[in-house]
């Protein structure tokens, strides 16, 4: 199996470490340090264990290698540089403007799946790809996940040290660079890299300690893994910090700096090299499928009450058989959710992934990164613990749909721990992002089937209570559309809702109807990108708007509205109601009106809107 | 030691199990069975353990007691009654609105420190208690944390056990109530329990094996626990769900709702009691204090060129000079935050978290419930990785200063998974929250010295690179204020920024009026509040605004303002600049102009403004 000797191994991860040297000098900043620690641990990984066919990235039967460790880039680009995959010249442009070869690796490049940079993220993207191999994909690829010893703190990693023993993912393996420093010091642990390997094996996993600069037992940890059945493994490597050079080799105060002499560096480590590692390709083999059938989605009754968060799990069981790329998962929510009527219907595509939100969202960036389509779903609320896997999924150009249940003060009783009040907001501030809040089950099961083909990180928002159908089951909902519920030529006011809001809207134009006021209603289901003609035309011909989320004030329906007018430079008189205060334990519909947002006040503002403007005229 | 005895002990858990029955069947929801697994673990803790005086629950030296397994709430309630804290007909509020009993536990109930109900979130917290009691505080009292099994799988509370080991904390005892059955189903241990105790041991706790219906033997795991130095004690519960009624007893299913026959279920149970506890109260003791002295913050010379983060780490400094109460934590980033400068002049109030991003926003929300004023920092963009906790920590009242530096493009190399550009977004919408962004080493020195005056979350984001000081060392910053840097009564344009942005602003300006365009510039260093006063004079008086923010356009400096105006129903022509494509790696400047907010940027868009309305008119 071995292509390349002891010795040879020995000069490849000597030429890591020049280059990783020379990538920072070019720079003037970068993280070489962190780089020569696991240099030899990847010198041996590519030369004689990984299975790439660097001409086809995108091959199903490839390998993945994943840093974790997404600051050690520059290790990673002089493996891509030694793999023929680019000229020492493009290995220059490290952290330049316009280069691919960013200070933290991106999908940008071509043969990098995933962005790191945040620590503790890499493992959890590793299951994601491990459960699609395993149980999916059903190739024989194996996943390496090259880990910083400092980035074990996080607790994202044991999430998937969990999950990976759990799913007895034998085709994943961490290796640990147990370089013992971190930005600013020594890590909780240290050296004693004996403290690693008690808590995987606690946590069910295969570990081997090892000496991670000798790369006969790298070679034999790395066989020894790839023998494993049912259970992952884990190298745990004690290396060196900036390994080769004396002036910074384990010395504090040197991570993320080029080295003050680089020249004396290289000759040091012996000098520029130019070893070319024909990384051996994989065995030809082609991905399971599941197979496509028709859409059916779900259809609902006008009037019939349905919460659309059960409209959501039956129009994914739906999409499940239509689609046999599209996968679900769950955080041990899925009868609050619903998701759990897709894993009734495809239990072979569901993966259970337990109170744990970081993994379960990095596990769907993970699936995706492997071409499935991959739903993820909580209460709202809680993929606030997510919240940095998201950001970086924007990062990763992932495509990723992620359900948010249990919206706002609607959901009653629980109280504010568990209502999603902050989540449009943060939703809508990340990149590349689609916001969705239905307001009926027909829609929703529209939306539900969209959100499949939208690009980029889509959220969609649905709610605890049941409410009426309104809309046909034959109506289209685009992403970036509204509907316009009620309307007429001389409205007076404008009230724009979504989800909940809506049912209290159109109850408030009926109650202000019965005032002589006139009151066009529009739905916002998309939230992010915002229907910005349908609000610009309503602005024009009422002049006032009354905007209602159960949502807090800042960042939601409310400012995107704001923003939408702003653009087009339109005026008009905008109020908007959003839950102002932490709210408390009680009735969906006590709730609704203790903080304003019911028809009543709905009404109220408007009336008073009207009223102004009538005595100011 | 003991005040009650086993046959005791066994009525007084009955009684806690008929109570939590009773309180789900008067709200017809909530979470009973949770709280019968671990009524004989609190009925041995409250009657024979804990010191705690009902009667004075801010007392220094009482225990602390939290239900990590908030939706147990029934339970904790149940405790109240007992202890005389609140009557039987208050208990059966129960999830009504107005009772503080709500159906998660919050501090509104005198007797609560921190709210949990997001899972996975205790024992955090509890580490912040623990570290406050060992290492502030000075005091002997105890921090229990009734744990479930089901919240186990998150990751934070892994960080929690590492960093309670790392820091000795033989004051915290974690009560894990195995009870097998999470909300949809088992859990990935069952009941396994040995699984536990290994992987506590392996985190470098002392662990201890029960029975959790055996009060003998929760006595004396107790009793252990106080005796163990050195190490935290966890101990691994055995127990059934619904214990006490054959109808629910280790059951699917009944997560979450009310018995169905709750009189038959009391009777099964043995029938109402009404056992008091007198809680032992723990003996008078008053907390070590550090010396408060004269507030000397740093001061800078006009264009002196210094990072935010910079001025942050030595305001900080002073700030623990003055006020013994000021405690710093970061997430081993202190020589990038700059909180290294704090830990070098007060290290007895520094706590280290290593990259433990939700642990050491927990430790803060702990520590500020015990009465000290705890500031956290780490890279703006980091804070996201705790974005549940510090949504959560609104729901805790809790006074929580953060700081984010990095924010923005402006850090340059690094690229994106590094830069703060969703946070402000995230920050505003957390219920009770400011947002800071001063854009100089004066001003920040004096908003740092405002945060510790603040209520709720309060946020202050910094700059890595350097900036020149514009403003005197003796001028004041208020919450809730902004500044004018440059007007006159005829300017044709404001421009907005904070941060960076602010100094681009300064910069076009200069270029706006050679070509003889008068801007106004406006630093809007209090995002949230935001001076809607001086804003809506400014719309008055210009019409026209440039915002311009390194930040995503969506939720931050821009919609803030679009929200002042909306407010006082100011019509002015708003256009928000602000970074609307992924960012890549560059050169700080590179970036700033590749978004599009540069002082180019802002000038150019000024000028359309100008322009199209001259046209138009």
């Amino acid at each position: 199996m071995a292509t390349m000797d002891a010795t040879e191994l020995r000069e490849l991860g000597q030429q890591f470490r020049v280059d990783s040297v020379r990538c920072a000098a070019a720079a003037k900043s970068g993280h070489p340090t962190s780089g020569m620690s696991g240099a030899d641990l990847m010198a041996v990984l590519v030369a004689n264990h990984l299975r790439y066919d660097f001409g086809d990235p995108k091959k199903a039967v490839n390998d993945r290698l994943i840093f974790s460790k997404g600051h050690a880039s520059p290790l990673l680009y002089a493996i891509f540089r030694a793999a023929g995959a680019i000229t020492d010249e493009e290995l220059l442009t490290y952290r330049k403007f316009g280069s691919m070869l960013e200070g933290h690796p991106t999908p940008l490049i071509p043969w990098v799946d995933v962005a790191t940079g945040s620590l503790g993220q890499g493992l959890p993207y590793g299951v994601g790809m491990a459960l699609a191999g395993k149980y999916l994909d059903r190739l024989p690829y194996r996943v390496w996940v090259l880990h910083g010893d400092s980035e074990t703190a996080e607790g994202s990693v044991w999430e998937a040290f969990e999950h990976a023993a759990h799913y007895e993912l034998d085709n994943l393996t961490a290796i640990l660079d147990v370089n013992r420093l971190g930005q600013r010091g020594e890590t909780m642990v240290g050296w004693n890299t004996g403290v690693y390997v008690e808590r995987a094996r606690a946590f069910g996993w295969n570990a081997i300690e090892i000496d991670g600069h000798d790369v006969e037992e790298i070679d034999r940890a790395y066989k020894e893994a790839a023998e494993v059945h049912g259970r992952p493994t884990v190298i745990v490597a004690r290396t060196i910090k900036g390994k080769g050079v004396k002036a910074v080799e384990d010395k504090d105060g040197w991570h993320g700096k080029a080295l003050d002499n680089p020249d004396e560096a290289i000759e040091e480590l012996g000098g520029i090299r130019n070893i070319h590692v024909d990384v051996t390709k994989p065995e030809q083999a082609e991905p399971h499928r599941f197979p496509d059938g028709p859409l059916e989605l779900p259809s609902y009754d006008l009037g019939e009450e349905v919460a659309t968060r059960k409209a959501y799990g039956e129009a994914l069981a739906a999409l499940g058989s239509a689609r046999g790329d599209v996968v679900a998962l769950d955080g041990e929510v899925s009868n609050s959710t619903f998701a759990e009527i897709f894993k009734k219907a495809h239990p072979d595509r569901y993966f259970e992934m337990y109170i744990a939100e970081q993994q379960m969202v990095a596990a769907a960036v993970g699936l995706q990164a492997r071409g499935w389509n991959a739903f993820a779903s909580t209460f709202a609320a809680f993929l606030s613990r997510a919240y940095d896997f998201i950001r970086m999924a924007a990062i990763s150009r992932a495509n990723l749909r992620l359900t948010g249940s249990h919206a706002g003060v609607s959901i009653g009783e629980d109280g504010p721990s568990q209502m999603g009040l902050e989540d449009i907001a943060a939703l809508r501030a990340v990149h590349s992002s689609t916001v969705l809040h239905p307001c009926d089950a027909n829609q929703t099961a529209k939306l539900v089937a969209a959100m499949a083909d939208t690009k980029g990180i889509v959220f969609l928002r649905t709610l605890r209570p049941n409410t009426p159908v309104i809309y046909e089951a034959d109506e289209e909902f685009a992403v970036g559309g509204s509907r316009v519920i009620r309307s007429s030529d001389d409205d007076d006011v404008t009230l724009v809702g979504a989800g909940i809001t809506v049912h209290e809207a159109l109850k408030a134009a009926d109650a202000l109807e019965e005032e002589g006021i006139s009151a066009r209603v529009i739905d916002a289901y998309s939230i992010k990108p915002i229907d910005v003609e349908t609000l610009q035309a309503a602005a024009e011909v009422t002049g006032r708007i009354v905007t209602v989320e159960d949502h807090f004030p800042e960042g939601g329906l409310g400012d995107a509205v704001l923003a939408a007018l702003a653009e087009n430079g339109e005026h008009a008189r905008v109020v908007k109601l959003a839950v102002r205060e932490m709210p408390r334990s009680g009735k969906p519909e006590e709730l609704l009106h203790a903080y304003g947002i019911d028809a009543e006040s709905i009404a109220a503002a408007a009336r008073r809107l009207v009223e102004a403007q009538v005595a100011a005229s």
